[in-house]
C-alpha cells in the first residue's frame, strides 16, 4: 500500500471549491465533489438527537436512491436548528447541485458546517452553483478540500493506493474537524472517494469497521456536533474483481482504516487550541467496551487535559480520579499507569486496570488557553 | 429562620485551625472541629471508585460507632492513591485526634484535600495536634474554615438559626470547593454542625434530601473528586423535642437545605476561574431524572461554558447541540430556550424540551482562561 499525504482523487472523480459569500471573511465556503459515473455510497452520521437539516436529508436520500453522484458542501453555517427553513435549504442545495449536474436530487448528498441556529443564505449557493460545476476537475480537490474548513488550521487529507489482482485501487479522504469532536459517531465532515468495485454491503461493513476504530475513538472536547457526517462514495472505475468478503475485503478494509485513522488523528492534532496528540490505551479491562469507557472518562476530563497542556506530573492523580469516575470496581494496587515524555507533541499513555485482558485505544488533545480563546471569541 | 453569612458554631462545638507545614506556602492546612458531647452523624461521600483513604476510613467508622466527637481535616494533600501507606496515614490522623481529645479513634472522622498520589507527611500533623487541640474554642471556627481551603478564593460558610417550640436550633456549615466538582455525590469537603436533637434516621434522611438538591446539582468541570465528603454532626444541645418526622422534620430539613444550597452555590461561584454562576433549569421533561440528565449535558459542555464566558449569543446553538447529545428524542420545534442578560454575573437559563411536565435545576460556572491557568499551573 502506497500512502500519499495529499488528496489525489481516484479515477472518475472531480471536485471544485470557491467562495460564495457565506463567510464574511471571503474565504472559500462552497465545495462540490462528484463522480462522473454513478457511485454506491455508505454513510455514517451523528447520533445527536437534534441533527442538522443536511443529516436528515442525507438519511432520506440513502433510503431513496441506490446510486449517487455528488456531495455539495458548505462551511460557515451548519444549517442546524433552523426548523422547516433549514430542511428547505438542504433540499434547495440538493436540487441545485442535481440541476447543474443533470441528475436527480436524491442522488446528491448535502453537508454543512459552521455556526448553529443561524439561517443559511442559500441564494448565494444557488447563484454560485453553475460556476462551481463548470470548474469541476480532477485536480479541483485542492480547492474543494479548502472550502470545507472552519476553524481548522490545516487541511485534513490522505490518499492510499493498493493493488487487487492487476488493478490499482485508490482511496482518497478529505475532512474538516477542529472542535466539537466526540465519539458516538464521528467527526465533523469527512468525504471518502474510491474507485473500488465493491458491493453495497461490503462498503457499509468496511466503513463501519474503519469508523469504529478511528472517528469513534477521538475526542477533543466531549461535545457532539449536530452535523457530523462521513460519506464514502465508490464508483467501480478501478474495474477490479467485485469485493464483498474474504481476502480482497480485508485488503480494502485495511486501506480504508488507514485513511480513516490518519484523518481522525489529524482532527485531534488540530483540535481547537490543541498542542498535543495523546494516544490513550486502557488495558486489562474485562471487555473492549469497558476499556473504551474508561479511556473516554480520562480523555474527556478537563483536569487531565489541562495537566497534559502543562506537561505536569500531577497527571497521575488526574488519571486516577477519572478512572474512578468511570464507575468500574478497580483495585487501587492493581492500577498501573505509564506514559512517555510529557513534554513531547505526541504523548502515549497506558493505563492497566487489572480486571481482565481486553484493551481499547482512544485519541485526544490537551485543553489550552487557545481552546478557550477560540470558543469564547467565535462569532 | 435567621440566616447569617458567617460560620457561627452551635452550642457545644469548638474548632481550631493552624499551619502544620503541609503547604509549602506556609498557609493554614490543618483544622479540628469537635463537639464537647457525643454527636450523631450523617455522612455522604464520593461515588468515585478509587476513593481516597479518609473516605474509606470514615465509611468504616460510621459502621463501627454510633457517636462521634470530631473531624480532623487537612488541606494541601488529598491522601489519595497512596495505597496502604495512605490508609495508615488516615488511621494515624484519627488516632492522633482521638488521643488529644480523650476519645476512641472510631469516634473521629478524617478529611483530606489537595494533591492526589503524593505521600502525606503525617508526622507534621502528629506534631501539631496537641497545640491544635489546646487552642480549640467556640470562635475557633474562624481559623478552622480557613485551614480547609485549597484553590478557594473565599471561605464558604453560612449559619441559620430557627425555633422549634421554645428552643433555638443552629445549623452551621463550612466548606471548601473550587475545582473538580461534579454531581453523583457531592462537593469536595463540607462540614455541617448542628445542636439539634434529632434521630439518626431523621438526620440521614434530611441530609440525603438536602444534598440531592444542592451538592448533587452542581458541576464545575464534570470531574469527580476521590475525596468528596459531607459530614453532618448533631449534638442535641439545643434540647428541643426529638425530631424524627412530621412538621419539626420539615422545618429542620428546610433549614438544612438552605445551608447546603447556599454552600453549593458558593462552590460554583468560586469554581476554578469562574466569572459566572449559571442557574440552569430544564423543564417539560418526562421525569425529573431526565430533566437532570439533559441539564447536566448542557452544564458540562465546554462549548456552552466558553460561550457563557464570552456572553455570546451563539449560546443557543451550543445548548441545542448539548440537548441533542443527551440522547432523548426531542422535537426541534418544541424546544424553547430562554435566558437572562448574559453579561451579568448571575445568569439563569431555562430550556423547555416539550416532552412532559417535570423539571430539574442544576448550577454551573463558565469555562475561562483562568480555569486553564489554575489547572495547568497547579503543582
Amino acid at each position: 500500500m502506497k500512502i500519499l499525504k495529499t488528496a489525489v482523487l481516484p479515477k472518475g472523480f472531480k471536485a471544485n471549491g470557491m467562495s460564495c459569500g457565506i463567510k464574511k471573511s471571503g474565504k472559500p465556503d462552497l465545495a462540490l465533489f462528484c463522480s462522473l459515473v454513478p457511485a454506491i455510497a455508505a454513510l455514517k452520521y451523528t447520533t445527536n438527537q437534534l441533527p442538522a437539516a443536511p443529516v436528515i436529508l442525507n438519511n432520506q436520500h440513502i433510503k431513496l436512491a441506490k446510486e449517487f453522484h455528488a456531495i455539495i458542501a458548505n462551511s460557515g453555517n451548519a444549517n442546524a436548528f433552523c426548523g422547516k427553513y433549514g430542511l428547505r435549504v438542504a433540499q434547495v442545495m440538493a436540487q441545485g447541485a442535481a440541476k447543474v449536474l443533470g441528475v436527480r436530487k436524491e442522488n446528491i448528498f448535502v453537508a454543512s458546517t459552521g455556526i448553529i441556529a443561524k439561517k443559511l443564505p442559500v441564494e448565494k449557493i444557488q447563484k454560485a452553483l453553475p460556476k462551481l460545476a463548470a470548474g469541476l476537475s480532477h485536480d479541483g480537490i485542492a480547492l474543494g478540500k479548502v472550502a470545507i474548513k472552519t476553524t481548522d488550521k490545516f487541511t485534513k487529507e490522505i490518499s492510499v493506493k493498493f493493488n487487487l489482482g492487476n488493478k490499482t485501487i485508490t482511496i482518497c479522504g478529505v475532512a474538516k474537524g477542529a472542535g466539537m469532536i466526540s465519539p458516538k459517531m464521528a467527526t465533523l465532515l469527512c468525504f471518502i472517494f474510491t474507485d473500488a468495485n465493491i458491493t453495497q454491503g461490503g462498503l457499509k461493513r468496511s466503513l463501519n469497521e474503519a469508523a469504529e476504530h478511528s472517528f469513534n475513538r477521538i475526542t477533543v472536547d466531549g461535545c457532539m456536533s449536530t452535523n457530523d457526517t462521513v460519506i464514502c462514495l465508490a464508483n467501480k472505475m478501478a474495474a477490479n474483481a467485485l469485493i464483498d468478503n474474504g481476502t480482497s475485503y480485508k485488503i480494502f478494509t485495511n486501506a480504508l482504516k488507514t485513511v480513516c485513522l490518519a484523518l481522525a488523528k489529524m482532527m485531534v492534532a488540530d483540535g481547537e487550541g490543541a498542542t498535543k496528540l495523546i494516544t490513550l490505551k486502557v488495558s486489562q479491562a474485562r471487555s473492549a467496551s469497558e476499556a473504551k469507557k474508561i479511556a473516554l472518562a480520562i480523555a474527556n476530563s478537563n483536569l487531565f487535559k489541562t495537566a497534559m497542556y502543562a506537561s505536569s506530573k500531577n497527571i497521575i492523580g488526574r488519571i486516577v480520579a477519572s478512572v474512578g469516575q468511570a464507575g468500574f470496581k478497580i483495585k487501587e494496587e492493581k492500577l498501573k499507569i505509564k506514559y512517555t515524555d510529557l513534554k513531547k507533541k505526541e504523548v502515549s499513555v497506558e493505563v492497566a486496570v487489572g480486571r481482565g485482558k481486553q484493551s481499547s485505544v482512544v485519541y485526544t488533545s490537551d485543553l489550552t488557553h487557545e481552546y478557550v480563546k477560540i470558543n469564547a471569541e467565535y462569532n
